[in-house]
């Protein structure tokens, strides 16, 4: 018998023009790996960069390898504005982590808006945004005003109703929810944060290599993003952040390290920001994981991010079908948008079992992730997962689900999830 | 003819206790590499760990790997608070920049003496120490007060006299001095400092893995430092702070990331700081970096951070003994302090001629740095340093100065120094 909804897979791989990127990702077995959102596959390129840049730029070239590891920081965030992100060559910077990134920011945002009392952020916003946002508004006895928002759904432009007004100084939200998928509408929302004189924060996290970014189209101010889910550049990969050009020069970050100093190696006896999005380097930065994230943005700018949404958006489309035919029925609920382009390329299930179901997927060798409190979470990397891939890891979960295997497993929960 | 300074080299090379250390290394040609206090040398059990853990931990073992990597930070600080800091389990961490960590704990500590409004930090100390502390003063109105040192000899506590009174919030000084390799009586600075009631923060990234760093025996609060130079784990592998443990429960960073929250993975509603050294992380470690500082530090306690500092003071030694014998009389000066326990493992010499001269003995296979103004550094890591390498290094260094090669370099300093 044919499964109509199998075939439909066979088809959709055999016509996506980015098939051939698979063959740039390192596959060392059968793993159904769909946790592409949380840590990207290891890219080819950057293997090999990696074990040249350890053995050969390292372990010969020693200091003298810092004549071209200087520039790094820099290249990547030139990499990620022009092939990733919407911006311009000199708005993004390779630097840190995204909490740091997004503290360094949003002070700098803060202190260009004096007088102003709020900070706004969705209330399932990333906990590390809620969290460096929180610790500022305590420092600076400030309100932090949290838009409520309906986790399966994302924060609307709709929602700020009420909540902005000229006591907010920023608004803080990621483009891509990390719990439910949600795209939010960046014009739309940073139109309106402007319209009341804030400055508005993106966090691109969960959306930059799935999705376009549109930071010039939008008039985003600010933004940042990690490195590690989609544009695949390893665990602990630095993270960017995004200043608009004519901002560069209006705002200043709170922590003033020998990176962002002008003339670095003058060691002068004062601080003077350095030109342009420099300032916004602190200290070292980490040589092999700028490397990777520039080896991860080369492969997604390759590609095109159009392309890759649009194949997200198919992806997404066959998955949110198949459980819709075979998930559904068991008492699963979607948690993420049903129009593809008010969603990222992630999509989110939720079910009181969804943490037993999550640990058999595991074992049936499927990967996915499990977010408090009972959701089942599933990404689909478009650079490397087939339409294949997503019909027989739903084949499994269906299996999960109608045999009740997943109740020998424990609800306690593992300290990561 | 016998050279009786040779002959020695010879003799203090077939003594050398920690000799074998050296095939722990990566060696691929003959060049003298006398930087080590700036970027350390590849040693072999990171190259097949970084190897191992970009290809299989990350190429196949993908997310799964985080149940692993979730506490490298913690083994990382423990490797080195037991086996190269004078520190117990839990008071060492492994995150961020020097620079970041510099900013964190100095605003930490700054919150612990609310009302004092002087920091203190001396004037030659690095240029991201006081930058850092330069934009924490002028963000809270206070005074960042400099102790004028003589370059050449690093901070005494008798400098202190005069500056430390009851105004003094935070004093940050660096244990070994960056320009001079001055060693700083850690003590005794440490028990003036509490003597005013102010909170101590100790720079130990040109100390920690050449000289013993004395923060339990001198009761230090704070400290911060790379793990790139003495340590061995890379260019921009991550750096660590040190928290006096009765101080962790009193005091808090600034900066409120996912990685320094209690139960991370709840995502819970509000921020609340993790138990211990934990809270002084902030956002996703990188991970490779982690494996890198564990593994240098492992080599550096293996050998013992006393005999490493015994080697040190006994290639310091003699390469002054070389510098007095054939350098000085070209009117060169020594700009480190010549009582070995003054300094730590590199030893500074100045002339006008020192930038020409430092591009000269690179062209002859020998890597130094420079420093600002006409600082010739050499750097004697003691781990893989030979005094045969300081004999041929200072050989080739006279024959630079005698035939006045360097007279054919340019005096236009290059952008990296």
């Amino acid at each position: 018998m044919v499964d109509p909804l199998h075939s439909r897979a066979g088809e959709l791989d055999a016509a996506d023009p980015l098939a051939p990127f698979r063959e740039r990702f390192v596959f060392a077995d059968d793993l159904l790996y769909l946790d592409g959102n949380s840590l990207g596959r290891l890219p080819v390129a950057t293997r090999e960069r990696l074990r040249r840049a350890v053995e050969v730029e390292w372990g010969t070239g020693l200091i003298r390898s810092w004549d071209s590891w200087i520039d790094l920081a820099r290249e990547a965030g030139d990499t990620l504005a022009t092939g990733v992100l919407d911006a311009s060559p000199g708005e993004v910077i390779v630097t840190d982590s995204t909490s740091v990134n997004l503290y360094k920011l949003a002070s700098a945002a803060l202190d260009a808006r004096p007088g102003r009392r709020v900070i706004v952020v969705e209330d399932d916003n990333f906990p590390t945004d809620r969290y460096v946002l929180e610790g500022l508004a305590k420092a600076r006895g400030l309100e932090l005003r949290t838009v409520a928002v309906h986790i399966d759904h994302g924060v609307q432009v709709e929602d700020l109703t009420g909540v902005l007004d000229s006591d907010v100084a920023l608004v803080c939200l990621s483009h891509v929810a990390y719990r439910s998928g949600a795209r939010a509408d960046m014009p739309a929302i940073t139109e309106a944060v402007h319209q009341v004189g804030a400055l508005m924060l993106w966090d691109l996290c969960h959306a930059a290599g799935a999705v376009p970014t549109p930071l010039h189209v939008s008039g985003a101010d600010l933004a940042v993003g990690c490195t590690y889910k989609y544009l695949n550049a390893g665990p602990g990969a630095p993270a960017y952040v995004y200043v608009k050009a004519d901002l560069q020069t209006s705002i200043t970050q709170p922590i003033w390290g020998w990176f962002g100093q002008r003339d670095q190696f003058a060691m002068g006896p004062d601080y003077e920001p350095a030109a342009g999005i420099q300032q916004f380097m602190v200290g070292s930065p980490q040589i092999f994981g700028l490397m990777a994230v520039i080896e991860g943005a080369r492969i997604t700018a390759e590609a095109g991010i159009e392309a890759i949404a649009a194949k997200g958006a198919a992806l997404t489309t066959y998955a949110i079908e198949l459980f819709d035919e075979w998930i559904a029925p068991h008492g699963w609920a979607l948690a993420t948008p049903r129009e593809a382009k008010q969603r990222g390329a992630h999509v989110t299930v939720h079910h009181p079992a969804a943490w037993q179901v999550t640990q058999a997927l595991k074992d049936a060798g499927v990967i996915p992730d499990f977010r408090t409190p009972d959701r089942l979470r599933i990404g689909f990397a478009p650079l490397y997962t087939r339409f294949e891939d997503v019909h027989e890891g739903f084949t499994r979960l269906r299996t999960i689900i109608e045999s009740g295997s997943w109740q020998g497993y424990s609800t306690a929960r593992s300290r990561i999830t």
